[in-house]
């Protein structure tokens, strides 16, 4: 990804109207855009406008800097809520773990590797059992354990440490605590959780265990935005393997495994790269 | 399958001791039989032995008749639960229907087509509108209205018919009833019903409209045996397919049309094959 | 389907260039169209423009009959192949049999249940076999038996035959013969086949005996536009199921029927949405 | 996995005859053995018996050094190919790469994670690109440059080097080599390679190049033993991953990866769990 020219990413939504995608088209038309890739719906039932725009940069008059000023006239009269990235801007990530790696190493595997359009500025974790793995990686690894007493002032110096590094994205991979109101408050539409269930299925803890209990004949894992409540947040991604009665619960766990981090991958690709837009409980995803 | 030479087959299950597989395939060998599948499991958590056999019954000295005599010393030693059935016997089902008609449509299709080892010995449906189907499968239709005053009534009555036809197996094949206490307690671990979701999330009423509105990026189906507790009874089979922000609740209902009547097909197929044997609240399917 | 205002659907390729999208969607909105959905890509390394717009006609000012001219200038502007269908005018389908049902019954099924977006006027077949399942769906079905000699008058009688319906679309739903390059030529683009394999994998006759002697683990199917070279043209729509060792080749032949029947109907289904953009030897499929 | 009393797998094949069950299972029984899980079938059209046992060690009278000479009467009446592991005597693993570390990544995440039934002795490359990565997880690695005057040479030292480190099983993971006759020959039924294609579709060089200029809808992996004919091996484990119009020859790769990885390191599992039988070009999966 590295020589490319830079490409711009729009994604918005708004009430909808007649003549939306051709006053977005020429507005970057006229401002000598190259539209790469376009995907447009309208919710019929909602009467809602949905559309990602992703247009080649080169001769592209606005810089990064000028688009908001530029953009704003037509997106105010339309009422619109929408987003702009640049594959020459990254997301900046903060990874949150707790004594779980797989979520973690797959990440750290596919950034090494070119794959994640993001820069992993650090990770943040409620246990020093994971430290090794990220000093192999050279990201910087912060230890806070969390309290029921300290949980509130421990956040705090979290939420200085991610404005301190920009951060713009918070990846809970299989991080097991709780994040304050307060604190989501801060982040809204940008912490991605991955729960090792098929949600709305085995809601809560232990999952893999009610799964087992059920007697049910795939498992599934579900990466969602995080919201107040509980395992309820707009679904990014799911997918579901294959299980049978010869599976243990602990064969449940490790296969389990291999979809969580995959599942979590995929979400936080389609995140980074601004192919995600949410819509009250739901999101739309551009693939 | 028409001029195979019979099958038998065999489920079993009991509490794990040394020695069940080398005393049961004995049984078989000794009295002549050709051994052509098995699968065993002991389930490590609970000490439960689990098998199915398969045998070619040509050159077996036992008769079907007769197999119950012969095989229950063993079988009563051992303390097992245990079912046999044989290709030369078929199944004798009766599917249960009210206004859908496409996993009807599917089993009677994979009937005509030999791909069903089972016998349709009838149809019954609370309402008229999928007789002329049947008629053209030249299979009786049974219309029970049910009302809340009826119900008991005519459930006796339908009772009485699947008695005087020797069903053994009850498909509901979106039958928009729930059959009662009296009435399951006649066919314990014989009612095979398709629920249209990735059970255990949205049970009850209305699960693609609960689906849409949860914004979920798979939507399920679950085949299941029918007990007291709606929707809670062993899973035989699940599949899922994806769908994406395009699809209205109305696609929702038509993709899963297909999911529903493989879903039910296969389940269906298992039983009928000897292929399920129920645990507690789970199956062991042998596959 | 029946009682929604029209949709229209237009796809077109050309090659890249600045503008494009501006300007089709300019077109339509200045004609009070209103879009419902737009799915646009160039691809990079060909620098070919793809794009499929579906739009309301409530309140469009060009009726499908002027369409043709009314775009024609702007189409010719920027050397585009294209094609507009609406949900008011249907596709007329035949469907070409031979001896097989399963892939036939499921487009007549569907169809039946309004969910196929075309008319199947008639059914050819080069056996009587399935003459009764046309009939009970009121179809009109004729029987052109092949042999070397006739094949060539044969396809004229077939040819004239599908003139005088306007059919647009053939489906050959396992039909057992060849097509001539004679025939080919005057439906280019629109004959749609579905093999028995997953190609380029199992080229030409018997590709499940293929299957099972190399002792793959995945059977497929493949459903493409038919072009001279067999088995060669643009592949519509692809799947796979998971075999085992204890799968004969009945069995996969068994399995396979599900697969082509569903790979089948959704290539159908694409075709008749226009959602298919033939480009070379490969297809844009806007799902 | 650590704790667990020793548990032996036998796999077995040979012709079949009445009462094989019977005599092996009273074999294991007779000895003190408790099946555990047991899986057999006989492939009618060949007449052939496969089986795979899994019992406890705990109470067997034959410990693991005398069990060929204790087994191998019964093993020659019946004239079968056999072969038997402990789960206390991990398979000795040498994996071959050159450049690409996705396949490598992956086995030796789930080795560090105690998931991988086996020893990771030694790396082996004719590159010194990964040499870093094997450091890191303390397993000593091996550069073997080969052209085609030394490769003769070289093999010999390969083969010193695995005989040395007692190994018997080989990992190909993306190793862009193609090893000699006389090497396979040393290795019997022991080589596992990783083709970046759904076989036999693409044999040979640029899979997915070749997949893209054909148009297919879904890519594949591929892994198989290794046999003197390329890509003919028997095939033991095969997935595959849709792709789109959307998708360039790069994007294919990508995603390649993850299939490649995850279908080997099943591959692989399959393998040191002696759930793996071959015959003749195929294999039988006991899952």
């Amino acid at each position: 990804m590295e020589n490319l020219p830079a490409i711009a990413t729009l994604i918005l939504s708004c009430a909808n109207q007649k003549g939306l995608v051709a006053r977005i088209s020429q507005f970057i038309f006229q401002r000598g855009g190259d539209i790469i890739d376009l995907d447009e719906h309208v919710d019929k039932d909602e009467q809602m406008f949905f559309i990602r725009i992703e247009w080649d940069m080169k001769g592209f008059a606005v810089t990064a800097d000028k688009f908001e000023n530029e953009f704003k006239p037509l997106a105010d009269e339309i009422n619109a809520v929408w987003e702009v990235k640049y594959s020459s801007q990254k997301s900046q990530l903060v990874i949150f773990v707790s004594k779980y790696d797989h979520c973690l190493q797959e990440i750290l595997w596919r950034h090494s590797y070119g794959e994640l359009n993001a820069d992993i500025a650090l990770i943040i974790s409620n246990h020093e059992t994971l430290r090794h793995i990220t000093e192999r990686y050279k990201i910087p690894f912060y230890f806070f354990p969390i309290t029921k007493e300290n949980k509130h002032e421990q956040e705090s110096k979290e939420l200085a440490l991610l404005e301190e590094h920009k951060i713009d994205t918070i990846v809970l991979a299989r991080y097991m605590q709780i994040l304050s109101p307060q604190f989501l408050e801060k982040y809204p539409n940008n912490i991605i959780n991955i729960h090792h269930s098929f949600l709305p299925a085995f809601i809560g803890a232990d999952p893999y265990a009610k799964a087992y209990e059920r007697g049910v004949k795939l498992i599934g894992a579900t990466s969602h935005y995080v919201t107040e409540e509980l395992d309820e947040g707009p679904i990014i991604e799911q997918d579901v393997i294959r299980i049978t009665h010869k599976d243990s619960l602990k064969d449940l766990i490790r296969k389990g495994r291999d979809l969580e981090r995959m599942v979590l991958a995929h979400a936080l690709d389609l995140h980074v790269n601004n192919r995600v837009l949410q819509y009250g409980k739901k999101t739309i995803i551009f693939s």
